[in-house]
């Protein structure tokens, strides 16, 4: 514990965080796989497996060319009926830093409205996050921990 | 995305979302035109509506006058039962700066605590909001883009 | 309202309440004395009993040895199932400050994710915080009022 965060540095962070979650809220999801660096990691996970040391993701994608597939796949499969999600996310946390990259922790809730117009708590849980800085701040690893086992098996849009 | 963000601006942005969130959940509403410059507009939206670009907004101010006088009737019509709300913000961004104002977007969830104590998702959307910086921080405008396209029709009191 | 805000020391309360919150949501119970200054208080009231003036907090403990009988005794009844919490904070502000110590002021949201997995709202409500700068960013006083008059009387873990 100590005061010494470097301003500029969490909100880099911070910044990364707000634009990702704005993209996936405002439907833009063919930006999402430009979050990530050209060979950056996405997984989702369950708490209970990340702790029993299960290496089962929920989904997991390598590379921007395969989160491009997804969310191709995704917007023609058209397995999803209009609704909207909402990101919140807090606890921003450095945890780690070295010459090249950042390594951060994060809260998130995720609400889901659907086309009637009701609410409801979707997911929640944590973002472990290596965040590379140069040229600008991208994900080389995004671990989604979702606090619930229990997924809509559809799960349409990234976390 | 570039790192290159003001600490001073930024948290001056987040300092005045801070203090009317803060304002509207403790039922301090008489306080709430004052986020509000002089001529300061607000105005409640649906994001399907905005989408649409259908300018129909659920709800609309234009200067403290109107502002007061919403709070006012607000008050006295009596229309609401004891309740309370909590303002969640998070990423907060800043998309635009020119001398006098900047442009910013954040995500926003409110619950409603009722009489009995349960706690309900009330709302949940962007506010987009054009801050005006000096002498202090204050609202030019502040559109709040909910994601639902139901109301209470009561909506009581601003988001 | 002013824009003076000194970037450190608002990172160093931010840093506080992520570490506080990612904690107790990662069920590291133990740590939760260590976050508070040797003499801390510990506060859970109700909006409705602080703002009546009653002095009939929901739960309270003064000074860490006191709050490592809690985690003890929690840990030992063996009271709680299996279930997950995740708090997001956001609206901090710091109200006042002082030589040695800031005032400030949060919102919070608490969420419960239960053992099958359901997800339900939890908790809402500010804490009320004084803060220990030196040496390192201690609670010397947290108060958590929450928005409903209702609670699980297990009341588990701190909020």
């Amino acid at each position: 514990m100590k005061m010494g965060t470097d301003p500029n540095l969490q909100f880099a962070v911070e910044g990364l965080h707000a634009r990702y979650a704005h993209a996936l809220d405002a439907d833009r999801l063919e930006e999402w796989p430009q979050f990530f660096s050209e060979n950056g990691r996405y997984r989702i996970a369950t708490a209970e497996n990340e702790e029993r040391g299960l290496p089962l993701p929920v989904l997991s994608a390598e590379g921007r060319g395969m989160m491009r597939d997804r969310i191709q796949s995704l917007r023609h499969a058209n397995i999803y009926e209009p609704q909207r999600y909402r990101h919140i996310v807090s606890s921003i946390l450095i945890e780690g830093i070295d010459r090249h990259t950042v390594r951060s922790v994060a809260s998130f809730l995720v609400v889901r409205v659907m086309q009637d117009g009701q609410t409801l708590l979707f997911a929640s849980g944590r973002y472990l996050d290596r965040i590379a800085l140069a040229p600008e701040p991208l994900y080389a690893e995004r671990v989604v921990v979702c606090d619930s086992r229990r997924f809509d098996t559809l799960l349409a849009i990234p976390l």
